[in-house]
């Protein structure tokens, strides 16, 4: 059977080039076209160089005939509003979607507009894009032709509540989440102060609180978990990381919860998932421990004093936070093993 | 009138040579003495060059005796327990006593016990010690001669939380603070894999979940300013960084609080305080805005929709955590000016 | 045909867990023994978790027997002296052996002697181990059954240098080596103030000028590439990152070689080589783009004012400079492809 | 006495601010104006938040009469090519200036021309200019009304190779130079893709290799220093550090000089120097030990293998290599003594 052609329409942004770096280990698809703008006319390698001797390719500027004729599954990581032009036509086409962008995560176009500023011009595309978080919606994910890739911070949030939540164990209004997110996580074209080395590094901050675009995205996955409206307190933080995310989640629980029972609910909800591990009890996530891999760790820990359990979710923010994620969901879209082009070992040491 | 003298014991740790360097700067005290088991007889510049040229004093072994005839005020920089036995000592012989351990921070010498594991030897000093934290107790520090320095997580939470708590207006069973913490906190002597370059650079990661020492400590203070016992859930976690803490904390609003009250509120409280600054509405605290000063920078923010407030706190662990802290108690108690030493730009960027 | 089996004495280091990490992704071999003394019964994903989901096999302690029985191949990850004891017995027993200690690296005993503090117990095998350096002793490390892996510098100082070595286009008397590498080079079990968080990050130094152990080594093969005895300066430093060699190698030009002429050397003696890339003109080598790789970046650039060329190298000190090689060096000794297992992109951005 | 008044022209970037800095620890002088042209109208502490509660004076434009009529001594911090325009009127109306930029530093006009690609408008004043390194030119800065700061890594190769030049022990056309620099060195306003986060740590890189601005200065003085013109090669590395400058140079030495007698040589040279610490035997500079300060640490090591001398120097390029010095040369200029505001112990551990 011929491989799937693949194409990555903006190539040279972080998740994007993270998702060819996964690509270059998976046997199962073949890339056949990247695209950028600016960077138009060099090859992948001469703009990252970390590609060198390994994908040479060509840098094309973008235009629908040519994704439509060269691949059958397609990568979109363009500016917000973007993904809302390109998809449909896409899909009108035949072609299978994986967005990296928030285009079409929210469910309710109102939503999408309140927090992105923009009208959502394909309303009627939403029902058909799925959420694409695996551990959550796998079977839809199979079948669909639109997938919607979560942002970095819902993964490992989600991941870490939805034991919980999905058996009514946890207070759907008690979600309250402090995140940690490496630099990377503001991409490759955010340029600025903000990211200056000389003011990031050895320096600790919080940001976004006035309201996260990653809360509502969160709020509306929670719901569905817990079947009932879910309202969290998010706080993001930047720290002099490169790459990962850790999330310290806590709720509160309905009923008194052990930590034995804790832990053994946790290790059976993710006890056949490839890429979610439990850590054994008194141990806890590092994210050095998921650098450069599509694995999120998980540790489940009871606070009997205050009534809450405090979950601990981390996970490379490049990795299961975007570009490992999006494998995941082409190789279920394909019929592939899931894991294909994911058995990584981490490279943090 | 003749300078107070001043001896460090215990002079080539973190916390006690970051006072070593303040007092560099410092011109209302003369540093008489620095004493070290490890490194007795080399200068404290050939130990640590961060003082060559600055200070070259010759570090000598402990010995009651020499301490009692070279200075009027001791930092007692020492392994936990090691206090208990010299600052009674110290205290008969008319010296004034400011001690970084954690043995005099707990009124009850049975919750010293339970998490300290060593019985404590002169409970009759606790009642007379103080809390050496000028923004709660500073009448108390002017008259005291034993000063217990708070942990420097805790100094960055009772700023955060003092303004609600001492009104009524935060729940103080509500009060949940996740707390960043460069590594300088773990100390100069306790090396091993924990803090060793490659397994902390790039990662992130929660540690002492199951009962951290600050805790008892944070509660006790906490119940006192509201008056009524105080329950927290508290997460720490070590990042790649070297001085620094950030803590963010958030506690349940007994009322609706606007934004607008409550920054009012909170300048209103600190208004007059040297050190601790509140930042403008919009504004957050950065680790590097205090890096190497006694400040700590907060920032309030009310969250209607959970009812509670956010309440980030900036200052470097061995700042306002610590050696700043010394400082500013030493001037409280000598009767000196009390931001003499203390008046420092970051030397964050 | 059935797979190699591998087995990894010493196998929680960061030199030989990377190896690990690599062989995951190499479909030509079979891991089949895991030797450590200190972590011995437990996986080797409890002891490092970037394993978990990926490699759960146990950890047993090493003995001759097991070994032998279990392996083809065997990485020898030891203290200096342990690979003189085992690998002339591996041997013996039909083993292929690659050490990547000193052990077998300096083909004079009395070197060895002088720069190890020990004896050389098997000097009759000396003759017999191939410098693991692939780029120049690719045919007899095929027929090689002892592979000494070079150390981390040499492999960038040596692939610098070589082009012009080797056609008497630089003075062997004149090569001056000024070394930058991440802290992963100290290893995992040389704990210690040194590499301690808070005194490594944000700082530079240079060590070992009286005589870092990786001279001698270096001058052995610059030696054997010019065909007269070299003589060279090396300073190496130890700066802020984890993983990486930056080298910084000048030599004296014994003719004037333009910038265009001294370029297309090095492309043409490097163009067929699958890990060595010389970057285009202008461009220089940065060690993210190598990072968990087994590829070597490298620049070359005349200097007419001083009659030098300055030649820069980047490598990742646990890709090319370890674990990438020992696998490149496998593959060759077992008849596979050579870059089996290492056409890999780099993790860094 | 009344106290000089200083005006910084250019306050927010990182040198100009770091002088801030130091003047608020400095008692001699008093800041009597700060000029931004981005940040006017807003105070300094808001712009950086590390000077809350230290200094919030009203940052204005730029204008030659508030300048003329507010100070006694200006720092220009200005783009290359603008204090050519300023320096030459504040001058004239007899004020005392030390400028940041390079206009002042190269005496040749044309190699100005050619380095910076812009004629050089008022040569008359470059005779007049010192070059503000008081180590070299001590007595010259006391009676000057212009200082031309040297370049962050002029200063430390400088004072590393000046023991040696001045007393003709090494040949000058051998000097190798390669230096590593924290990011800090490329400014505040210069930001852009080269130090975002996530492309400077974890990486290390050469840069500048055709022809670095600092190289003819050093050239310049290097001259001076042997009496006859001297080339040298230099290569400037950036790692991940903010702050210091490490430089290794090495030097052909024209006579056999023993590891003792070098090192006497040294400690004699700058034995009452406040600010040049040569390292005991054995010990090698780290720039943490001067973070924040105007020391700069020497430490010489004689290699008889090859003829050389290793010259290892270590500042902070903030410190030493700018901010420091510029209030060296300042105290200097106003006959106070010459540490005043200087004697600080480093901020690194």
């Amino acid at each position: 059977m011929s491989k799937s052609r693949v194409a990555i329409v903006g190539a040279t942004g972080y998740g994007a080039s993270e998702i060819l770096r996964l690509l270059m280990g998976h046997d199962g698809v073949e890339v056949s076209l990247l695209t950028s703008e600016s960077s138009r006319g060099k090859r992948i390698s001469q703009v990252l160089p970390r590609f060198r001797g390994v994908c040479d390719r060509e840098l094309v500027p973008f235009s629908l005939e040519a994704v439509v004729s060269a691949a059958d599954v397609v990568f979109l990581a363009m500016h917000a509003g973007k993904a809302l032009e390109v998809a449909p036509q896409l899909l009108a086409a035949g072609k299978k979607v994986i967005d990296l962008s928030a285009d079409f995560r929210l469910k309710d176009p109102a939503v999408y507009e309140q927090w992105y500023g923009l009208p959502h011009s394909c309303p009627e595309l939403l029902p058909r894009a799925v959420y694409g978080l695996p551990e959550l919606h796998r079977e839809a994910i199979r079948g669909a032709d639109l997938v919607a890739l979560p942002g970095c911070y819902p993964t490992s949030v989600l991941l870490a509540t939805a034991p919980l939540l999905k058996r009514g164990l946890a207070d759907p209004v008690s979600v309250h989440a402090t995140c940690m997110s490496g630099v990377s996580g503001a991409g490759r074209s955010k340029l600025g102060i903000d990211y200056h080395f000389p003011e990031v590094d050895e320096n600790l901050k919080a940001y976004g609180l006035m309201g996260h675009r990653h809360r509502p995205e969160m709020e509306q996955e929670l719901s569905l978990l817990a079947g009932t409206p879910a309202t969290m307190l998010f706080v993001a933080h930047l720290v002099p990381v490169i790459r990962g995310i850790l999330s310290t989640v806590t709720v509160s629980l309905t009923d008194q919860v052990s930590q034995e029972k804790l832990q053994a609910l946790y290790e059976d909800h993710y006890g056949s998932e490839p890429f979610v591990h439990v850590m054994e009890p008194g141990e806890h996530p590092e994210t050095r421990n998921v650098q450069g891999t599509n694995a999120c760790h998980l540790s489940v820990t009871a606070e009997p004093r205050t009534g809450r359990a405090i979950l601990l979710a981390a996970e490379d923010n490049l990795g299961k936070g975007i570009a490992g994620q999006a494998l995941q969901c082409m190789n279920l879209m394909l019929g592939l093993p899931e894991t294909t082009g994911l058995r990584l070992a981490a490279v943090g040491l």
